[in-house]
């Protein structure tokens, strides 16, 4: 890579000639240099971010993560950062701002242009995870009696100026930022130039308000297959849009705390190898202590029951097999309903119809893993009936398959229904629950079972 | 919403009106449409698809679930259903035609111009997850030697015709369609009529080969924030363009596919309300058979050690709680590494650092539940030595979630290097795994530690 090479022994050189530097950069996607950045010994990542332009440094800054953001502000002057800052996107200015200490950011709003800071300002009052905390206020917003060929011109000098994250939308708004329609540069380009904008625009406008949930907003773009989704308020009036770029990078970044949840691990803020150990530590340790908490009672159960056992302890035999079968069942009904609540494809509101679905899959399953459970068991009778403990055994499988089926998929709407996201009843959490279960069912059949035959 | 009032009785009269009903139906997003369509009976969306242009119909009908596009275009009359599928997009007309038999695309395709059975043929050459099956052919290729404003026209032109499916990337094209470069409509719209795109043109183009996976495409859009990536052969001859939207979907339906692995699940064709039941007895049944045969091993273990637990009957108390903290630990660590794999932050080749990592990690969390375990062990201690039980049920804890945390974590970069999807590994299975080997650890353990002590 020619990039690397250039910061080798002719960085000094380049340095001096910050023309050079910036042909150079300019060959590099930002989000390649901004990669380069991220390792580089700070001393020359600041001299560089001095050689660029501000447009160019904001460009490359605006892509590296929030802690190396915040090294490199600090390491250029704080005339540099000041301009860097005021280049930023508005939305990744924000991003930058909601990392830091409140003290921090009034000190770097006290150095921005009074339009800047209220700008600002009013961002950062939105949820980051919100369509407010992923907008940007950069967009066009035009009026409807505005010719084609007036648009045009605007636009032209819009883009010119990189005052817009995209003008691919052209926003028509009246009286108060009222959004009208929406009029795409497509339209634009294929009508007469003397008709009004009122006459080419689209009316039926698909729209979020500030305050809607990110995965939400995602939705509604991928739906509607959108390049950005316009953000108003209760009375239509424009805040500002949401890309369709941002909204690839919240889908994996849903995907990401939605897996890592379901895996039992409190969501990391940061990539794995960017993770420290000791956060870590605490970010697994959290959970394995709590699911330890609620295991404990299986030694209860299993205390309560060591009569049974040592009367036939073949019985002990079975105990893992008994509650992996139902946490591995209720494993798979727990992600499919967390992954259809997450897509939009079920609510909490179908309950009934997923219980009913589960219950039934559950007895199949069950009927077909009871089968070889009592095969099995029927073989390992010694002191007991063989056929006594493969009906235990078989008989338990399928209840507890069938339980731990349906518990798995109600348990995560519950959760949703009671405003958390579901997919904190992850997998270990449904195979706690089921192991507690699935022993009291495992007793309680064979202590039946056996006591009949017996 | 008007849409389904306007479907009672009026729609009767409105057939009558195709106008009208035109009309009506562009008041709403296609979209909005066809998940309307998805639930009327059949005869009325016959009539309604009639009703349409044959634009708008394909419109709603790419927009269709695969078996519902299915019924729609047998449902029409042989000729509407040639026009539908000629106005459909290429990818999408491609993506219908992979869920039919060979000889229902056969009779299909000798219906269409053969300029369109070509394209189709193409396209069907590439598998569906890849750049070559998401692609569309329908891309603006404009000659670096043409002027600004005769690519206006031409984008004009195009645009009009509805020939391509976004026109905000022009690809500048040479001799057998190389890729030279390519140029933004901002550009052309900022640009001097009079220029040739050769000289506005932006030279470093990102790319991909039409064999790439789709979810290396997906990274590379999300990355460089593209709305559109060219396909190009070996010879950068360009043989289309995916667009964000299609990356938006694949983004989420790859999410889908991991998270039902790592739940132990073949992962679903269709949402889960549209999957069968008999589908899903399959789809889960397998794993849980797969999964049941490795837990047999369990009750062979057990077995194995009926004579120690004959002697200290308080060992067989903790066997769910010990085996379950390894799951617990192994399903941490797998999601985690699966996750970062998915996302491209982690690759097999880094083993020895995630081995490293996670040792310390393991080691840690062990010793925390190690402790919570010795606890509860001297708590339980009757018939034998209580800080002997403390001990053995301590220590087994600290080596199974150490263990447990390494292997989940070293096993899916195992299976990604072996050529498998890593999310294969689920934590179903990476319990499984670790609860054969728990008990292992917990009779060896147990075993020398009594040992010891009596």
């Amino acid at each position: 890579m020619r990039l690397a090479s250039l910061l080798g022994p002719d960085l000094q050189a380049l340095k001096a000639d910050p023309e050079a530097l910036q042909a150079a950069f300019d060959e590099f996607h930002p989000e390649d240099v901004a990669e380069l950045l991220e390792d580089l010994p700070i001393e020359q990542v600041a001299d560089l971010v001095h050689a660029l332009s501000s447009e160019a440094g904001a460009d490359v800054i605006e892509r590296l993560s929030p802690e190396r953001q915040r090294v490199v502000l600090e390491a250029v002057d704080e005339e540099r950062a000041t301009e860097l800052l005021t280049a930023m996107d508005p939305d990744d200015r924000v991003d930058f701002f909601e990392e830091l200490e409140e003290d921090e950011v009034e000190a770097y709003l006290g150095r921005l242009d009074k339009e800047i800071v209220e700008e600002t300002q009013e961002l950062l009052a939105y949820d980051p995870e919100t369509a407010g905390g992923l907008m940007t206020t950069e967009y066009v917003g035009l009026r409807p009696d505005m010719k084609v060929w007036e648009a045009v011109e605007e636009v032209r000098k819009i883009a010119n100026e990189g005052e817009a994250e995209t003008i691919y939308y052209l926003y028509v708004v009246g009286y108060g930022e009222k959004l009208l329609g929406v009029v795409s540069l497509r339209d634009l380009i294929l009508s007469d130039p003397g008709q009004e904008l009122a006459d080419i625009m689209t009316e039926k406008v698909v729209w979020a308000r500030p305050t809607d949930d990110q995965e939400d907003v995602a939705q509604k773009i991928a739906r509607y297959d959108l390049a950005a989704l316009p953000v108003v308020d209760d009375q239509d009036g424009m805040l500002g849009v949401v890309t369709v770029d941002d909204v690839v990078d919240v889908v994996i970044e849903e995907a990401t705390e939605d897996a890592q949840m379901m895996g039992g691990v409190v969501p990391l803020e940061d990539a794995y190898f960017s993770t420290g150990l000791l956060e870590f530590v605490w970010k697994r340790g959290a959970w394995l202590i709590v699911l330890f908490l609620g295991q404990l009672l299986t030694a209860t159960v299993m205390e309560q029951n060591q009569s049974t056992l040592r009367a036939t302890m073949e019985l002990a035999v079975f105990i893992p097999l008994i509650i992996a079968s139902g946490g591995n069942a209720g494993s798979q009904s727990s992600t499919l309903i967390i992954r259809a609540m997450a897509v939009g494809e079920a609510q909490p509101g179908d309950w009934l119809k997923v219980f009913g679905r589960e219950m039934v899959i559950g007895l199949a399953l069950g009927l077909i893993l009871g089968l070889m459970g009592f095969g099995r068991g029927w073989f390992a009778g010694e002191t007991v009936d063989a056929t006594a403990l493969g009906i235990a055994v078989g008989m338990s499988i399928l209840a507890i398959v069938t339980l731990s089926t349906i518990i798995g998929s109600l348990l995560p709407m519950l959760i949703q229904r009671a405003g958390l996201d579901p997919a904190v009843s992850s997998t270990p959490f449904i195979a706690s629950v089921v192991d507690v279960l699935g022993l009291i069912v495992y007793f309680s059949v064979a202590q039946v079972i056996l006591g009949m035959w017996v």
